[in-house]
């Protein structure tokens, strides 16, 4: 095995040192006055990240336990809701409400299509409307960001609740709690927020709020009237992750002294350098060619080369950790995650990589010039 | 504040350096070998810990989560469980129950009480026998330890599935998930398994795991046969907390150095330790005074003494962290934990730090008597 690692893939990514180190700070109690601290800062700045006055709820577990917070807090069995599918976690919020006994209505997409405001009014008003829709921001099995701001709109036009999967979106993309009006939107630590994987949110609207509280409660681990109640008084209801509050406090410090606009603009710039580089070598983008797809680059495999073999060749002689489609789109795509802690050098070396192994896997590319078109797309565009 | 910190409560514990440093370790993917290796090879340690040959399910969340899973997996709304609390967490999993649509029946006791095999027969007899019956081996509210062995053996005479809360027990104090043929067994990472809190853990029986799969799925992120699946295959069905389970793999590797058998003689002679100290110096044990409640010794407040008053003094001027009694036990004892990652200078400081508070805050007890009768108690006694 090489002895440096590049993680490139759509998460869990990279973690900057501070927050590596935080993480590893010896163990303070929940409730003693450390970590207190620690947490009303974290839970503040989750706020600021989500732009919203409105509570964002902390979980210990991953971005899917939270995406089932959603249906357990929003809905009861019988419940429409209508998921619109375009990937694979588009496919699993639809399972989760299915298990939860909804009656799960879909606008289903081929994967990697780009979900349509005027298609969603439409569906709405064949269904006779639902009480929630579930929408996902950044669909990290092709790439896709959809409109959330114009989706949500047409959503509550239609009188429904509007959630959002924005786990690999936030913090990279533009996304806005209160300006966009949107009710419960779902991230995780392990991606644009550049902390370990193992915490995740929902953001939730007063209206979200008060429709959860008209429900009895379905469950404890995931209840949102007690996370809230526990948030409250910075005494959480159960043991929360400490050392993982206290890493993912530092990384949030990191994203807001940067700031969020430089950090959406940095990751624009990063996906047309990623882009830019994969055209320029031959290849073809899978994820849409526009800027507010800027977190992952799903790029077909040339045709006669094995992905899988690729990708294994890539991880262990190099080093360099991208991942292939998932479902139908095994062996035929590869995708460059760069969302979070990613700087132009880690787009040049993924593309450095992928440029050897597929010459090396007898792929028909332009040698030499990946790197270069990567860099000037980088340093030479205005967002 | 003063600079060296004591964390002396029952969970979260002290968590050893070389785990501290695994935690901080750059992140990997999921399902790249590096941490399918660590992955595969913790899942095997949980198991010897569990002294299990069947499944131990991990899952990113408090010991809470895995309770939930519990109900979740193996009961149906209408089905009837038998909780047997005698604390905090007993109340806690009976909660849980409730909240899923369960029929609760209850063998309650007294704070503080060690629930016995002739009650729960009887209680079954009466209630015509439960689905499953919720016993908590560690009440860490109260320091009490059940014998988990005999009432699982009464619990199965009467044809109930035997779920054990063994989160502050698991490492500390003996337990056999197949030899004492239990079903369902909670822990978590963050209590004798000497990691940072946000893994919990449920090992599950042949018989469990049956029961369950003849129940529809009725949830995602905690479903049992899901997260089977994912660990036969070593590919987590959702991204694990990859930093956690690298710590909680090297925390188990000196756990099973240090030999089961070697930690649980440790933790009785701590427990001996603490109990001789407090008692020289005149306290009134709260717990029992007997081995098997080896794990957190809770000890009654002198009259006069203001109990929170004395934990802030205690954690605010010497840095040393004690935790008081919840709910009606509030201010009335203080809890001393030893689980996991302690030795006896642990108890002395704890010991040490107690009289000097209790001193100051003019309570009548014997000074200088404490530290040598703990070392002496620790020393001197053969388990």
């Amino acid at each position: 095995m090489p002895e440096k690692r590049y993680l490139f893939t759509p998460g869990p990514t990279p973690v900057p040192p501070d927050v590596l180190a935080a993480s590893a700070q010896p163990i303070v109690h929940h409730r003693g006055p450390d970590f207190r601290t620690t947490y009303g800062r974290c839970l503040e700045r989750l706020r600021r990240v989500y732009r919203t006055d409105s509570d964002v709820l902390l979980f210990t577990s991953s971005g899917t336990g939270a995406l089932e917070s959603v249906i357990e807090n929003l809905c009861v069995p019988g419940d429409r809701v209508l998921a619109v599918t375009n990937g694979n976690f588009g496919e699993r919020w639809a399972e989760i409400a299915r298990l939860h006994g909804c009656e799960v209505q879909r606008l289903d997409y081929e994967w990697g299509a780009t979900p349509s405001v005027d298609d969603l009014t439409a569906r709405l008003e064949e269904t006779g409307g639902a009480k929630v829709v579930l929408i996902t921001h950044s669909e990290t099995s092709t790439g896709v960001v959809a409109d959330v701001q114009a989706l949500g709109t047409a959503a509550k036009a239609a009188g429904a609740l509007v959630a959002v999967d924005a786990v690999s979106s936030l913090g990279a993309v533009p996304l806005e709690l209160d300006a966009w009006d949107l009710d419960a939107v779902v991230s995780g630590s392990q991606k644009a927020l550049m902390a370990p994987p193992g915490l995740a949110f929902v953001g939730v609207s007063a209206a979200a709020m008060e429709a959860a509280s008209q429900l009895p409660a379905r469950g404890f681990y995931f209840d949102w009237r007690r996370t809230k109640a526990g948030q409250d008084a910075l005494d959480a209801p159960v043991t929360p992750s400490v050392s993982l509050v206290t890493a993912l406090d530092v990384a949030l410090g990191l994203l807001l002294e940067e700031g969020l606009e430089a950090a959406f603009e940095r990751h624009v710039r990063l996906g047309r350098a990623c882009r830019a580089g994969a055209k320029a070598m031959g290849l073809e983008l899978f994820s849409p060619d526009e800027d507010r797809s800027a977190v992952v680059t799903a790029l077909r495999v040339p045709d006669g080369v094995d992905a899988a073999a690729l990708l294994l060749d890539l991880r262990d002689r190099m080093g360099v950790q991208l991942i292939g489609g998932q479902r139908d789109l095994k062996g035929k795509i590869v995708r460059i995650g760069h969302i979070g802690y990613f700087d132009v050098f880690d787009i040049t070396t993924a593309l450095a990589a992928l440029e050897l192994g597929l010459a090396e896997a007898g792929a028909e590319i332009e040698r030499g010039v990946a790197v270069t078109a990567a860099l000037e797309a980088f340093e030479h565009t205005k967002v």
